[in-house]
């Protein structure tokens, strides 16, 4: 099942994909539709639930208030050998803010002033609320898969020894274009993930190559603090970023972002540097 | 003017203190006030709306959905000190979720496996929307002031590069026990900060040696992301923290900890370690 939060020319609704139709859900958008659900979004249901088909309709950012969103640094094998790190025993955990997030297609508005990199990654959206949860539990917990962009101000991220200033910037994260369940797609056995600059592929691996998998990521972040429906979690980026290139390279004005894993789907994002 | 979310035997309400009586406000807690609110809390107009006394009124946590919370570590010069570092150019922030708060007279439920340390913290309520603010525009968003101790556990802390899962367990923040707004008092100028253990004092400093004080924070934040009424600002803590003891200490089970901010107020949370 591919679900989507689309604008139509009727206004913006939570929708399924049907062939190449998306048919409205009732709810305002996939926030909302995960809140809703209670304890796991029903395939069946869901399909049960499709309405008419919404005109003109373009997915917009899937997830517009999940109640947390918490990434997960430094957790491919080649990104860590990048930066000089070793192979971690714990996921390297940071938040982000709902404001963080922006649409699948949206401009990046960056500020000039700023080293702006680029993160390929997959994130997960968690389906039932977990407390506690072991491995086993945190896997059926899954409620769907999507594609963000970690956008990171790397001059801001490096200015003190917390992360948060170089990765919370306001719609900076481009997140979609859709949320597909876990029924279709398995990225722990294995999904290409990409990034491309401009046409120029800049991030390459496999999800499959993941130090710790969504599972394990929600079954350790669950220890401390519940995931409920909707909640995000951003599993980390592939080598290839711009920052440990001879010279760095980062975003210029202009710069057509592409961020993509095959199953899921693609993120194309204009960078608009701007004071 | 004071501010509480309180509970009284006819239920819960945002309230403001009037001589020893709260006075129920329309609003079912601070959180809604402050959103309420527009713009600015006007103590004129609160004190127009102050209804009925509430009768057997206990303040609880007073903002249970603060849309943002952000900490700034390494503030004090003391505590830089003590743990082995030099005067910061920039803020060192980091997030909580809003459900790693907890009520003034909460107990602390806390994991017995890990190492809890104590942070009193003077804390900020943002009052209007902040965005790129300079200083004075800062200044006059600051909404009020409350107290908290940003409660670590050290060993997940130290876990990884980031502080996030130390930082961010559930209901290991204790916030309160009221709001007060800056027409009242000015932590800038300088209140008495401080800490205790079953009465022992741990940690006692001035809240006007801050490096950065409330006004720069919230300026500084606002650079990248937007703040909004009922938003929450912690700006670290003072020396005295157990980690950097020798022998290092750490809260046990029946521990009474107060964390005291003159002219403010105190928090009283009893430690219980449980698996």
């Amino acid at each position: 099942m591919r679900l989507a939060t689309v604008m139509g020319s009727t206004g913006t609704t939570a929708a399924v994909l049907d062939g190449t139709d998306w048919r409205a859900l009732p709810a305002p958008d996939l926030s909302a539709l995960f809140a809703g659900a209670g304890e796991a979004l029903d395939p069946a249901a869901v399909a049960g639930q499709a309405g008419v088909v919404v005109p003109d309709a373009v997915p917009v950012l899937p997830l517009p208030r999940p109640g947390k969103i918490l990434c997960c640094g430094l957790n491919y094998g080649e990104h860590i050998a990048e930066t000089g790190r070793e192979l971690p025993r714990f996921p390297t955990l940071f938040a982000k803010f709902a404001d963080t997030l922006t649409g699948p297609t949206d401009d990046l508005h960056l500020d000039p002033s700023a080293e702006w990199d680029w993160e390929a990654e997959l994130a997960v959206v968690v389906g039932r609320t977990l407390h506690r949860a072991d491995r086993a539990t945190a896997a059926a917990g899954i409620g769907g898969w999507t594609v963000a962009n970690d956008l990171s101000a790397r001059d801001w991220q490096r200015r003190t020894l917390q992360w948060l200033q170089g990765k919370a910037w306001d719609a900076t994260t481009p997140v979609g274009p859709v949320v597909v369940t876990p029924d279709e797609v398995d990225p722990t056995a294995g999904l290409a993930i990409s990034c491309r600059i401009n046409g120029e592929e800049v991030q390459r691996d496999s999800t499959a190559t993941l130090v710790f998998d969504a599972a394990e990521l929600l079954a350790y972040v669950s220890t401390f603090t519940v995931l409920r429906p909707g909640d995000l979690v951003l599993t980390g980026t592939p080598g290839g970023v711009g920052m440990t290139r001879t010279p760095p390279r980062f975003l210029a004005d202009g710069d057509v972002l592409e961020t993509e894993i095959d199953g899921i789907g693609t993120l194309r994002n204009t960078v608009r540097l701007r004071a």
